[in-house]
């Protein structure tokens, strides 16, 4: 592209959220941030509402109605795509500049967790670059690090704290004492949650950004049918408090794991000893544990979105795409994406945390314990502790790792016990 | 260099210490390591002794005697330096590979951090990479975060718990209770501190670190001059205990800060929030700390050293040398390096611990805070814990920032008090 004392590097500028407004001020800032890479200017944007109020100047570049029009543009050197969404223009305007062979920056997961390998190949077949450390973590650099930084290692898992606003809302139900609904509210209130909150506390987002990450770490493309995704909806405060006294803490974990059949992605609702440094990743924080044969293990814990990070993450990726020759978009070049991609798992085990809510009668721990060992299941830790909020009393217990399988079983012949007055809750127990 | 299905990529590797051996079992295990870079293969070594007991199977590669002569060698395409030390054979032999043309990876933080600017510059003239991943922190890629992600930001500071045997002695110390000689032998039975353990409990390991990371950091060469150096071997027991009971850990900080007025550079037992991610960095873990002005807060945590980590960094190096065109070996190209350095600063302020053992008299606690008033120093919070095992009185200060010399004088001046049964004991408070 452009070097020392060349012509300006001209960004096209799609989508001017907060993201897009921090990427004009940074660039507007620190024009010569790409080392070696010149100057860098945003000559052209486009955006749903010309007449919106920005804080940004925008006089100086051309507007585009049309974010495919502006991905085509003769007028820019690089397309840098902050609509957001899996299909409609963010997906229209980002085909249209690969194929018009104009390098491609995004900080859109859907997208990338939808149709990475098809964009992949695109990218490829035109030799541009394709990049997203944006779209993953804000500006901490998850993408890089896996992408570049492990290569020589064979990474065995993936484990990470990747949406703010359901971490924000568990770590303010643990410490406020709130239920769900009212620290969802509060979450809105603050700005942390949308007014739609559905795509975070359903696991969602999340859920596209360890598919990316898994895409990284294993090999293969983006595969967004495997995911196994459970949002935060259903976590309640007595579970986080149980779940303390037995010397855990309950986070949304995104996770990719390598499995003696296979790699198997999954969001859930889990239970991390107060000792990793996952578990202590708090507030609106993203985090990631990464373990690798030969390396151990490696945490990485950053500011998850808002407008500095994920433009500074931007701003990375037009550093590299001056700097560096085109990589291939995931760790394996795009036509060979589909035959490297290791196998779904199935054998994945998990031990399991369960609530189990009860009638004071004799016998109800001994039935318990048949009905868990009947399945299969051992028993880990068993803690009995009347609440005083609560008619029934809890018990809630682990179990050493299992197959799903194993715990479903045992979970629907407790369900069916005449001693239960609700369904068991079940959640799983990270071992990363 | 080679692309895929090109002819091998041929390392000579100097050093075959615990570094140089899992290099060559990872490349060995792993030869197409390098995404899109062919196969990799270690086709001649050199170490001190030939005899030496490995356990890697040397026989396919060429030996030599000298590295300076394997550096130059027609049969290698890059050369890997794993001898160590700022001078010698591991300077020469660099200095050789680079003038031959030959891209170097090495993980020799004392070469970088005294002659880093020199060896730029060479790399840069021949137009060949040099790169030192390893170098800092063993796997986790502190070099590639600071160097190519956080290019659009600004640090403000960056602050790292890089040496794993100072660490690993302050944990046992506190966890053990022990005093700093026996948990000094405990490590060095672990094989976690070297018979000589000066370099490493002295502070000057974690200062060639920290002049590496300032110099990506903040730009300018990595300059040893201007590291302030102090280690852990006056860290007593009873002060763990008493910035226990204010709410810190000591830990040994290396740390690298904007001040108005330039850059400081220092490493010293420091006390940390007990909060902070760097105080919970534990045994033989490093950790980094890096806060920017758009990204806020990035913490990585991670080996720092040992075979597999380390040689996993140099691997990862490898496969940027082949991926990657050649970027300045710094953040500013090598003949801008002077220029571009910002001045020291004189100016940092931090804030201080202060134990002072008096005798245990009516009029104590006014003479010392008056003493501390006089200087110009503010007490933040104090602590007077008689202890059973001293017969004088621990008063523990803890003051607001202020300049050093300001701090200087009221030691200077509470060390001459009739009341002080020993001199004062004082350190820094991190402010990251």
């Amino acid at each position: 592209m452009s070097g020392q004392g060349g012509p300006k590097v001209r960004l096209g500028v799609a989508g001017l959220g907060t993201v897009g407004q921090g990427l004009v001020r940074l660039v507007a800032a620190r024009p010569a941030f790409a080392p070696g890479g010149g100057q860098v200017e945003v000559t052209a944007v486009s955006a749903r509402r010309r007449d919106a109020a920005r804080g940004v100047d925008l006089r100086a570049m051309t507007w585009f109605d049309d974010p495919v029009a502006l991905a085509r543009s003769s007028e820019i050197d690089i397309f840098i795509e902050l609509i957001g969404g899996a299909e409609g223009p963010a997906r229209e305007s980002v085909v249209a500049a690969l194929e018009a062979g104009k390098p491609v920056v995004t900080a859109n997961k859907a997208l990338i967790a939808h149709h990475g390998a098809e964009l992949a190949r695109l990218a490829e077949a035109r030799g541009v670059a394709l990049r997203f450390e944006a779209a993953v973590m804000g500006g901490a650099p998850a993408v890089k690090v896996l992408r570049e930084a492990l290569v020589g290692d064979q990474i065995d898992a993936v484990a990470g704290i990747l949406n703010g606003t359901c971490n924000y809302i568990l770590t303010e139900m643990e410490a406020e004492g709130l239920d769900f609904a009212r620290a969802l509210a509060q979450a809105q209130g603050l700005g942390y949650a949308e007014a739609d909150p559905s795509t975070d506390i359903g696991g969602y987002d999340a859920a596209h950004k360890i598919v990316i990450l898994a895409a990284l770490a294993f090999g293969g493309a983006p595969d967004w049918s495997r995911a196994e995704v459970e949002g935060i909806e259903k976590v309640e405060l007595i579970d986080i408090r149980l779940a303390g006294a037995l010397g855990f803490r309950i986070k949304l974990v995104a996770l990719a794991r390598r499995a003696a059949d296979g790699v198997s992605v999954s969001v859930h609702p889990t239970l991390l000893p107060l000792e990793h440094p996952l578990a202590r990743a708090d507030g609106a924080l993203n985090a990631l544990f990464i373990h690798a044969q030969d390396l151990g293990e490696l945490f990485i814990q950053g500011a998850g979105a808002g407008a500095g990070p994920t433009a500074m993450a931007v701003a990375a990726d037009i550093a590299d795409v001056l700097a560096q020759p085109v990589r291939p978009v995931f760790q394996t070049p795009a036509d060979r994406l589909a035959k490297g991609a290791p196998a779904p798992s199935r054998k994945a085990r998990e031990g399991a945390y369960m609530r189990l809510m009860v009638r004071d009668e004799p016998g109800v721990v001994a039935a318990l314990s048949e009905t868990l060992a009947d399945a299969g299941l051992s028993i880990d830790s068993l803690l009995q502790k009347r609440l005083e909020e609560v008619a029934a009393v809890p018990i809630v217990l682990t179990t050493h790792p299992a197959e799903e399988a194993s715990i479903a079983r045992a979970v629907a012949r407790l369900g069916a016990l005449p001693c239960m007055t609700e369904p068991p809750r079940v959640m799983r127990i990270a071992r990363i």
